[in-house]
């Protein structure tokens, strides 16, 4: 393709044309040759922000992304691999709980993750805050560690899908990454090239995360699900709420003590527990679980310390120094952050803490953040501890102005606002209210 | 500016804001100094396609244009000193004309010019046509020549304006030329560079021009004598119609041809003379002739000969070989192009004409192209004589078919829409019906 042609295809997109299959693979092709340069592929992205992408658009672009590089493929003896996606959010350690959970189930789970994202935390970070852990593993190790330990998590190698990596790259200085087309095609991408059979998306709405309200979430989780299908992967995608954190842990190494705790059951927030059900049970369903055997078998896998277990396991067989886990805890005892009145918590500046998370383990080390000790639609007391700061006490008056305190009860939302299945089907779900 | 300064301001831009003047005045600094690059020139342009300009914006991102390079000015003695531009079209002789005509009733044009672009004509490609005629003169030279002989016409120098030059580059390859603020800040930031103190500008509107319907040429005009204005020169623009060739000669010789016998009052064209003469008055009236002398002036310069014998004088000024104009004729007898059938012309493929035109220019040389003999409104019989092709009588199908016979008379459209004063009024003139 050349400059005039892919002219001749800018000028369709702004005038909000769609176009055709063959053109998304020579344009992208041509991008990663050379022969069409950054400013012609900025100013399609721009147009496709505004005019959107049509379905059959962003499958295209997705195949031409995964066509640039390699494509992973786990031998048939490990089938079904499975993995999972989240969109962004705070406190999000819901990998860290599902992976070790759906693999001490018995089905392998190969998850590649990237890294913290604006205010929202990276798997990879948090991995790398437990001494000796390595991500970039070659895929024959990651293979080998799926296959004799169940499950894996690394970061996606420089060879799977280089063109989603340089157009990410331009996106983000274009200001052109708020198009659902192009979102979906980056990240679709990416798990099809990774090699898993069955692939279930979290996508995470509210002032926390990337997308601000359950409709254009809504579109996404769809556009995720058929996206995935097209490939010949089964694929589920949950709308999750993200208007405050997931867990109560933001950092790094204080989210993998809470996935610790969580696993060895000595702490189980509810609404972190409630997603990780969801989508614990949704990877197993997509590896053919029924609901009934899939619940039993996450049952199974909690009580028994299984899934504590293969927690551990993972993270040795990805370098962790042993006993490093077992002696993670936070730097030292913690500043209280406190109400200064008493009222219902009506909401939380999620994307404020996330921030500030990030620049105390940019400060102080992986072992400073946030636990959060109130949730919205609690009752505080004036003087009563909303948050632990660790790491530097001069964030406390941010993290205290991040709780908004009312004397009216704010109104209920839901945690899991959709689940949209291999079926196509969007339905409403709401397995835990907020208070 | 930095990279992620321009990167809030193209989102900015993408979500309907408005970008400050001094961050205009910034961005271009910073992408014509290398601290910006294309890709994110070509996004945010994209966004001013999609989002528009507001009226400051267009006015901070024309003074940045002009800050980018040399402005000139002209001596005192000089004043006043116009210019006039037309935004493209087919048989768009009046340049040639109105220049010397105005420079004949006592007031100075300078007036700078472009190539030709996509099927419209260019004036310094049609001044060229002449043998010897030079187009690319240094500032003193074209001072000189407007000092001496009243008028000169050059094309722009690479000083002036470098970054509308760069800009407009990029636009080119990026598909997006088409946003009305752009359009007028790459317009009106030449025309004030090159130090004319009052302008006229031709917003061509229909089949044969950049613009296809008069709501957006409208809105064209009166952006350009507000912005005009906005750099203290007086400003008029005409709203003229293009859904036909302007005069009856589309090429570069033969419009030369066809202004020369004009201004010789051998051959005038009622569209071609009713255009002249608004666009003569129009710059008579910016540089303070009230209409009844500006009238009389322009009566007195046709009929006495002076306005042919400017022409004269400004090509040789230029350089043209003695004798160039007055022996200057189409290239061989011609071939006619006869009407199919008989009818009403009903309408006019302008563009098609104009490119037709272009590729026997380019194949046959200066004196090839088309000379139209009908008219919109005009009947024929069968056999009739639509047109004369010069150079190669393969376009004679073609341009054949570019004109639409039909039963009926097509409805009357005026040939000036409207015209926008300095004082921003805009007032419906229809001062002459096509049949």
């Amino acid at each position: 393709m050349d400059d005039v042609q892919m002219q001749h295809l800018i000028a369709a997109k702004r005038d909000g044309g769609r176009i055709a299959a063959p053109q998304w693979a020579g344009l992208i092709a041509s991008y990663m040759s050379g022969r069409i340069d950054d400013a012609q592929m900025a100013a399609l992205l721009m147009a496709c922000v505004f005019s959107g992408l049509q379905a059959e658009e962003t499958q295209a672009l997705t195949e031409a992304f995964v066509r640039s590089g390699e494509v992973l493929s786990f031998p048939t003896e490990l089938s079904p691999v499975v993995d999972k996606h989240s969109s962004g959010g705070v406190a999000d350690t819901a990998s860290l709980i599902v992976v070790p959970l759906v693999a001490a189930c018995g089905v392998r789970v190969a998850k590649l993750s990237g890294r913290a994202l604006g205010h929202t935390g990276g798997t990879l970070d948090k991995l790398e805050a437990v001494a000796g852990v390595r991500t970039d593993l070659e895929p024959a190790t990651f293979e080998r560690i799926v296959r004799d330990v169940g499950c894996a998590i690394a970061a996606q190698s420089e060879r799977l899908v280089p063109a989603d990596k340089r157009i990410y790259a331009l996106r983000d200085r274009t200001a052109t990454v708020s198009s659902i087309g192009l979102i979906a095609a980056s990240i679709v991408s990416k798990k099809i090239a990774g090699g898993a059979e069955s692939i279930v998306y979290d996508v995470k709405c509210g002032n926390g995360a990337f997308m601000h309200d359950p409709p254009a979430a809504l579109e996404l989780a769809q556009v995720l699900v058929t996206l995935t299908e097209g490939f010949g992967r089964a694929a589920t995608a949950v709308v999750t709420d993200m208007n405050e954190p997931l867990g109560t842990s933001i950092g790094t190494a204080l989210e993998v003590i809470e996935a610790r705790d969580f696993l060895q059951g000595t702490r189980r927030d509810p609404r972190l527990l409630a997603v990780c059900l969801t989508l614990a049970r949704a990877l197993l369903e997509g590896a053919g679980f029924d609901l009934e055997r899939a619940d039993a078998a996450v049952d199974n896998a909690l009580r028994s310390g299984a899934a504590a277990e293969r927690f551990g396991a993972m993270l040795e067989a990805q370098g962790a120094v042993p006993g490093a886990l077992a002696e993670l805890e936070p730097l030292g005892a913690g500043v209280s952050v406190r109400a200064l009145r008493g009222g219902f918590v009506s909401s939380i500046a999620t994307t404020a803490l996330g921030e500030q998370a990030r620049r105390l383990v940019a400060a102080c080390g992986s072992r400073a953040g946030i636990v959060i000790a109130a949730r919205i639609g609690d009752t505080v007391a004036a003087g009563q501890r909303l948050a632990v700061v660790y790491g530097d006490e001069g964030a406390v008056a941010e993290v205290q102005a991040a709780f908004a305190l009312s004397d009216e009860a704010p109104a209920a939302r839901p945690l899991v606002y959709a689940e949209v299945t291999s079926a196509g089907k969007a339905f409403a779900r709401s397995t835990v209210e907020t208070k």
